[in-house]
């Protein structure tokens, strides 16, 4: 990971600012005056050609008369004089720069040769750059405001635990004032622009080795290297930092407003959303989610470990309304076992005490059942986390108050289950909780959204230490060029460890009845052509042959619709497959995602691929247990259990042909156009999975 | 509707409180303090035995020694002793009580006997009931708080269009402060408890005739009269009122843990999702987006006429995630016309103009951007109605009201078009746009939700007007008592006109050779027997017969897999149909709701139903557009378009099935338990659709 020289960027000892500005609302004055009135404890030193002083301090007509060299240089010029300053900074030994400028890649060829050429020239000579067209970094706990964003001008967020990357400016100076308004503590901040240099992902990598980050925001339009974002995720799961993200543009319409708004190289949604899943990023859908899971995320002393949520209420209703927002989160509401509600119900007969439990307003006047309630939840009913609502009660201070001192009193005697405090409060309530290191919502859906926010960090951070190998594949011959014929394509998978039927080309009907015999019946007839993907649309399969009479008869009925019809294709002329017993028809497929490379599909055959597109992805390579999670992943699962009188399906079969088929396009990786494997049919538990028919398209050889 | 006397409740001129006490902290005393402090303007007899004055105002003994007749009595008593009060009080010409007492229905038979005796002697004495077990009403204009909720304390709504009605106190009183809290100004608030005699639906109904009411919000955890309920419900939609419903419970774990709160028999939660998008109710799935929807309609002087929806922003990120979320709300984001596009870019080159329109921060230094932005998204994009996403901006108060300023020009320019503002503001900022009439949201996607709720209301509202008639079933013949053949079943279902293959009876296989001849081929022979449901199972069902040797040959083979599978069925000889000309199959099917009575179901075939339950419910009865939405919403609708090489589908003969269905469920009520109508084969379009095989259970005779 590229992280290298960044500390000259984030934890700068000195900082120039090229550009600089008397007027401290101009791009080049505002990093001067934020520097300087909120106390950035270094040298800062102006340059300006013009003038001996900027905004009280001593300024210079250049870089090379500086007194010291700088650390960083925040540069407000112009594009083709921003491109000297690096030279210059280059020169002296300054290690790092933030460049403000725009008119680089953002304005078509002629500025991406200039922004080039900048960075050819900081690779040099060893120095990192963020930018060009970006509003700029902040590290709060430094004092580092080395930006021109009006959102640091007057308020200035508390020091604190999350970090935050935007390729927008816009986005990241809309998030650095809601989190200040939120009361959240930040870290660093990265507006990484046209990302010359410091990009999306080295920055999401410096924030997860910095110790100072707790949990990390992110606003991505569109990554381009797929490598360094999905090394920078992993070290972020790896040190269990919690990775929060927004990227729009999942719908249709999205998508091509999308288009028109960025011109970066946006891979396919689906797969950035399956890539987030597989690498534990928690994908926001809303300003609200992103910043309520950031908040009970950073704040929180602990994640939730099990999936089992306690539920506490004075209102039985808004219980049920946050039992069916748990189950839509994928988090359990446990019935407590009989012998913890017979306890509640011995202290408030008309409580509700099955989870959620209803306290009633008879809590106002009898605030010790709470106490009971808590003690009950957590030693008898074996909850991992819980939610107390209290309405309006919250408004009330001493009420409020009461409250806080029992809760204070369960986090003592069971540590490590988070509690989160829902209830209309007044701002002093509220803080108190919050310093008390409570998580405070007003809204109870949100409340168990962030809750099971906190469960997602957890699976994916306990997934960080599984053991799930890509299957190693030692036997794997090159992709032939040009076309591969079925036959071939089903040779190769067997290479990888993919089941696939028994068959053998025949070259004439005859042939096809003798190897028929061979193998035993019944069989399948279908042309060999690489020319013909569709074979059955124009009468080139014929199944369930039960003789070689049948066969000859097959293959030659075969032999001429296919020249009648398609006179152009090559033919090779019959595969001869055993017809596999039936089972559950499955499709998996490889395509290339323009960001994230070779791709792997999973759905589940007939209509509901087909109509409602009920597909899974996962970026290969994976292992098994991925690939069980990518089967989980579709409405139609249960077609894989016992399901009307159909056998359980052979899951690990599956999972284990999706692991091998992302395997072999790892391995493949740029050769490699697409496969399809259309059916895998699954057999029974025990049986195993083999590809009845299979299409590999290599990638077309680049004219160098 | 069962409204009249209501008035009495909501509208006294005169109150007594029964069972009043000096303490204005008690039950009994609090209505007092709120009736006397909040400014009641007519009489305030309190009633204690024990004492001639209470909180300062004069009190009785006892109701016979009140000074005049009050309209409204509320009565803070013990249950067996409320009892004798409303009998007094129908004695004394007392229109109407709010019964705070428990001690009723709620702690089972003998409290619901008590309940029943004073429904009976409320409705002799032309009494109206409210409660009992409830927070009680209030009505916000006439300062009227006929409660014992502490909501109401300190602070008070202000006086709004917006009534509240909830089954459940709790929930109830969380509103009421919620909608304070929010700046919404609240019409009538009515909690109805045990609802003894005026229940949801009549509260609903009141509210909805009430011409200060603009928008209903509602809780219900479960309904008990599906003709009032309705009926309320079309009152509101007629008088364009939006209803907003909370109703907990959708999912399985909530729908447990409801039924552990309440003993409302509750009908199945899908039904009641279907009943409300049948009859224009919004149902909320968050505390959030109850009041979003609530504050948006009752705030905007219109609602959103047409689909399409503008966008304008300062941060293209946002833009794209607001029309992610417009998508996701079913609203259209559309391209704006080249010409429109044409003239954004004129006044500044590096906006996105598509739509979402991005003017930048450039928006800033230039305000008269956002002018033009809106003249020509309304001017030339035929837009319907815009939000306009300005980040951070609004907390600069000079922008801030700089942007008013254009949006109030907007809005004199092209009336009838919703404006929604969102940015994040100061509240005096807030305050001033809403002063202007305009609605303010500092979530994007909660802004774009609220405004699809607009839309929501506006359709349904229109649909108020559509002429949908419920098909007209002259001609049918009694359900039969006992089991129903096959051949019946579709006889029945003939009669209603939904179409059926041509079929007999035949009694021997050689009558069926002869009926098959008849008839023509191919033919479809199958088990006649009203014990056997499941024919193909035991191999009662032969298919593509094309000879009367194979019909012979067919029927001798079922009669013998019956007589031996089935020993005990009674068989009733062979059905011989023809063969349906292939189509896609459809299954439609009523069952009986403890709630809503009889229902329609509709589910494509095979997997969609069996492993997706991909299948959409109506009360019945309904007409054909309303068959039309029905079968919109399930997610393998695509399969009825041209797909995949097979034809369009006959949706106006499926959706008139669909009526006629409804209406002939509607017409046989509770005669009916359940009928399948599996498969339904619907041809290509113009083709038809016709009944392959259909069930009629008939209910059984209750023993009297």
């Amino acid at each position: 990971m590229r992280i290298h020289g960044m500390d000259a960027i984030f934890k700068p000892r000195s900082v120039t600012v090229i550009g600089a500005s008397s007027d401290p609302k101009r791009i080049g004055g505002r990093p001067v005056d934020f520097l300087k009135r909120h106390g950035f404890a270094g040298p800062i030193m102006p340059i300006n050609p013009k003038s001996a002083e900027v905004q009280g301090l001593p300024a210079y007509p250049s870089l090379a008369e500086l007194p010291s060299v700088p650390d960083l240089a925040v540069i407000a010029l112009p594009a083709p004089m921003a491109v000297k300053a690096v030279e210059d900074c280059a020169a002296r030994g300054v290690r790092g720069a933030v460049i403000f400028s725009s008119g680089f890649s953002e304005v078509g060829a002629e500025g991406a040769a200039l922004q080039a050429r900048m960075v050819d020239i900081a690779r040099e000579g060893g120095m990192r750059l963020v930018g060009p067209n970006c509003l700029g970094i902040a590290n709060v706990r430094h004092n580092l405001y080395a930006t021109f964003t009006p959102g640091v001008e007057t308020h200035l967020p508390r020091p604190g635990g999350v970090s935050i990357v935007s390729q927008s400016g816009a986005f990241g100076s809309y998030c650095m004032t809601l989190v200040r308004m939120r009361g959240l503590g930040v870290n660093i901040w990265a507006t990484t622009g046209n990302s010359c240099d410091v990009d999306f992902a080295d920055a999401v990598a410096y924030c997860a080795q910095d110790d100072d980050t707790r949990v990390i925001m992110g606003y991505l339009e569109g990554a381009t290297d797929r490598d360094r974002l999905l090394e920078a995720l992993e070290l972020a799961r790896a040190r269990s930092k919690p990775v929060i993200m927004m990227k729009v543009g999942r719908s249709a319409v999205g998508a091509e407003a999308a288009q028109s708004h960025t011109a970066s190289l946006a891979g396919a949604d689906a797969i950035y959303d399956a890539a987030f899943r597989q690498y534990g990023v928690y994908r926001a859908r809303s300003v609200d989610e992103m910043f309520d899971v950031t908040y009970a995320c950073s704040e929180s002393s602990s994640l939730m470990k099990g999936d089992r949520l306690g539920l506490v209420t004075v209102s039985g209703g808004v219980g049920v309304l946050m039992a069916d927002e748990a189950e839509d989160c994928g988090l359990d509401v446990p019935a407590l076992p009989d012998h913890a509600q017979k306890k509640l119900k011995e202290v408030l007969p008309f409580a509700g005490v099955r989870n959620p439990v209803d306290v009633t307003a008879q809590l106002v006047n009898q605030i010790d059942l709470l106490e009971t309630n808590m003690d009950v939840l957590f030693g008898d009913g074996d909850i991992d986390a819980a939610i107390i609502f209290m309405s309006t009660v919250g408004l009330a201070a001493d009420l409020n108050e009461a409250i806080r001192a029992i809760l204070e009193k369960t986090r003592v005697k069971f540590p490590g289950k988070p509690l989160l405090f829902c209830s209309l409060t007044e701002p002093e309530g509220r803080a108190a909780y919050e310093r008390a290191g409570f998580i405070v919502f007003e809204e109870p859906t949100r409340a168990v959204r962030a809750m099971a926010g906190m469960r997602y960090f957890a699976r994916s951070f306990a997934r960080a230490n599984e053991a799930d190998p890509v299957p190693d594949l030692p036997h794997l011959s090159p992709l032939p060029e040009g076309m591969v014929n079925e036959i071939e394509a089903k040779a190769l998978l067997a290479e990888a460890g993919i089941g696939i039927v028994r068959e053998t080309l025949a070259a004439t009907p005859e042939a096809a009845a003798a190897a028929a015999d061979a193998m035993g019946y019944p069989v399948v007839v279908k042309i060999a052509s690489p020319d013909i993907l569709h074979k059955s649309d124009i009468g080139g399969v014929a199944l369930n042959l039960r003789s070689a009479e049948e066969v000859r008869a097959a293959g030659a009925r075969i032999l001429k619709a296919a020249s009648e019809k398609m006179p152009e294709a090559r033919l090779e002329g019959l595969v001869v497959a055993e017809q596999a017993a039936p089972g559950l028809e499955a499709i998996l497929g490889v395509t290339r995602d323009a960001v994230f490379g070779p791709v792997v599909m999973f759905g589940l055959g007939g209509v509901l691929v087909e109509a409602l597109g009920d597909v899974s992805f996962r970026v290969a390579p994976f292992g098994p247990a991925e690939a069980r999670r990518m089967i989980e992943e579709i409405r139609g699962r249960k077609l894989l259990g016992a399901f009307r009188g159909a056998p359980e399906r052979d899951v690990d079969a599956l999972a284990d042909a999706l692991a091998r088929l992302s395997a072999f396009a790892a391995h493949h990786g740029t050769a490699l156009e697409t496969i399809d494997v259309n059916p895998l049919i699954v057999g029974a538990r025990g049986q195993g999975a083999v590809a009845a028919d299979a299409v590999i398209i290599p990638a077309r050889r680049a004219v160098p």
